[in-house]
C-alpha cells in the first residue's frame, strides 16, 4: 500500500485507512505486506512506486490524492511512474457528471477541477465510487494488479470493497483464520520469551506475539496474540485451540495468570 | 521514519507512533518525510532500511522491535544492512540490568531473552530509556543518523524527546510555525479548487490544504488547514493570517460560511 498525503506525516491524520485495509486482508487469510507514506509530490510518489513495483507485489492499493485541488496528483505520479501519459477518460467523466446529476447537481459545470478527476494514466479503468465524487482507478501493470481510491475513507472503503476485495479472494482461495487474545498478567515479556519461541518451533507458519501493556499495581500486563491461517476450518481452528492451550499452561506453570479475550484484538 | 510489526499490517494496531513523531516534528518547524511500515523480518528490514538509504535522509528513526521476544529482530536487520556484526554493548547491558535492580527485581537472571535486548549493531551506542527494558540505539550511518526505538508507544515518546529532539533542534535551527484551521460550510471542495492554487502561487512555500468531511443536511462540509513555516515568528504568524483572510475571503464571495476553529487541526 502507498498512502499519499502530507495529512499523515505532519500528525495531523491518522492512517486508519492502512489500518482498515491491513485489518480487512489480514480477516480474508491474506496480508498487507508493506505501507508507505509520501507527501502530495509528483516526484516522491512515483520513486515510491518505482521502489514498490520493484519488490513485485501481486496488488497494490494507493490511497489519497484523487481529489480536485492541486495537492492532488496522485494519478500524475502513476503516469509518470509508468511513463504513460494522463488522458481524458470518459467513463471516469460520465461517473463524475452522474454524481452531480444524481445529487441535483446537474446545472454544476464541469470546470478544470471536475475534470481534473477524470483525467486518468492512459490505460487505466475507473472504478465506481458510490459515495463521494472521484473514481477510483483500476490498472494492469504487467503481473502487477494497481489500484488508486480516494483518501476519504468512507469512499476508500467502499471501492475497496466492491472491486478490489473479489480480486483479492479470486487469488487466494477460500482461507480460514483463528485469531486468540489471552491476556496475562504476573508474567514479563522476557520471560515469556523462550515459550513463544518453542511454540513457534512447534507450529512453523502460525503468529504468535506478546504486546506489553505495562505494570498495572507492581503486576506485569501483556496481551498475547496468537493466529493461524489455513485451507481447512477446523484444522486452522484446533491449531490456534492448541496454541493457546500450551502457551496457557506455560504461563500458568511460571506463577502467571490468563483470560482470555472473548473480542480478540485481531 | 521504518515502522516495524506486523500488528502494524494487521490492522492490530494503528500506527499512533507515526502519527506522533510527524505532528512533533512538524510543531518543531521540521517534517516527516516519508514513513514505511514492515513485517518481523530480517530480509524485509535490511531491504528496506537500504531503499531509505539511497533517499539520503537525515535522519532515520526505526521504530518497533527491539524486546525480548523472537520476532523482535531490528537490531538484526540493521546489522545486516550496515554489514557489522551484532556484539554484547556492555552500555546496554547495565541498563537493562539497573532497570531491573531498580524494580527491585535484581535477582531476575540475565537470561539469553533479556541480554539479547543488548546485542547492538557494531558501532552503535544505547539510549537510556526511562520507563522501559530496551534501550534505545543511537548509530552514525555516514551522512545519516540512525534511532531505532521501541515500539511501545510510552518508551518511544520519552526516548524521542530525550534523545532525538535536541539533535533535530540542532540541525534545523530555531524555527516558527501558524497552523490556521477554518471550518467551511456550503461550498463544494471542487469550487474551492482554483482559489487555493491562486493562494499558493500567491504564497509559495506555503501549506493550503482541503479536508472534505461530507455533507450534512445538504450543506457540504469542509475543514481548510494553512500552514507556514519560518524563521521569524512575526512574519510567519503573519503570513498564515493573511492567507486564512484571504481564503475566508473567496468562500464567503462564493456564498459559503467559514469559522475558523479555536484548536487548529495540526
Amino acid at each position: 500500500m502507498l498512502a499519499v498525503g502530507k495529512e499523515l506525516l505532519i500528525g495531523r491524520t491518522l492512517n486508519t485507512n492502512a489500518y482498515w485495509i491491513g485489518r480487512r486482508l489480514a480477516r480474508m487469510g491474506s496480508m498487507l505486506k508493506e505501507v508507505t507514506v509520501v507527501d502530495d509530490d509528483i516526484d516522491e510518489i512515483s520513486a515510491a512506486l518505482r521502489g514498490i513495483a520493484a519488490r513485485s507485489p501481486e496488488f497494490l492499493v494507493v490511497v489519497g490524492g484523487l481529489g480536485p485541488t492541486p495537492d492532488d496528483m496522485t494519478l500524475k505520479g502513476v503516469a509518470r511512474w509508468l511513463g504513460v501519459p494522463v488522458r481524458r477518460n470518459p467513463g471516469a467523466l460520465g461517473m463524475i457528471r452522474r454524481h452531480y446529476a444524481k445529487r441535483g447537481l446537474a446545472a454544476m459545470r464541469l470546470t478544470p477541477a471536475r475534470i481534473k478527476m477524470s483525467m486518468l494514466p492512459a490505460g487505466s479503468e475507473p472504478l465506481p465510487n458510490p459515495v463521494g465524487t472521484a473514481p477510483g482507478v483500476r490498472l494492469d501493470a504487467g503481473k502487477m494488479l494497481v489500484y488508486c481510491l480516494p483518501g476519504v475513507p468512507v469512499e476508500m472503503r467502499s471501492i475497496f470493497r466492491n472491486s478490489i476485495e473479489p480480486e483479492v479472494r479470486k487469488a487466494i482461495g477460500k482461507m480460514h483464520r483463528k485469531y486468540i487474545t489471552l491476556k496475562l498478567e504476573g508474567v514479563f515479556e522476557s520471560s515469556l520469551a523462550p515459550s513463544i519461541a518453542q511454540a513457534l518451533h512447534r507450529h512453523p507458519g502460525a503468529y504468535i506475539k506478546s504486546h506489553p501493556r505495562g505494570i498495572r499495581e507492581g503486576v506485569s500486563q501483556i496481551e498475547l496474540d496468537i493466529a493461524v491461517v489455513g485451507e481447512e476450518r477446523k484444522r486452522t481452528e484446533d491449531e490456534g485451540e492448541r496454541i493457546a492451550k500450551e502457551m496457557a499452561g506455560e504461563v500458568e506453570r511460571s506463577g502467571g495468570t490468563v483470560r482470555r479475550l472473548s473480542v480478540p484484538r485481531g
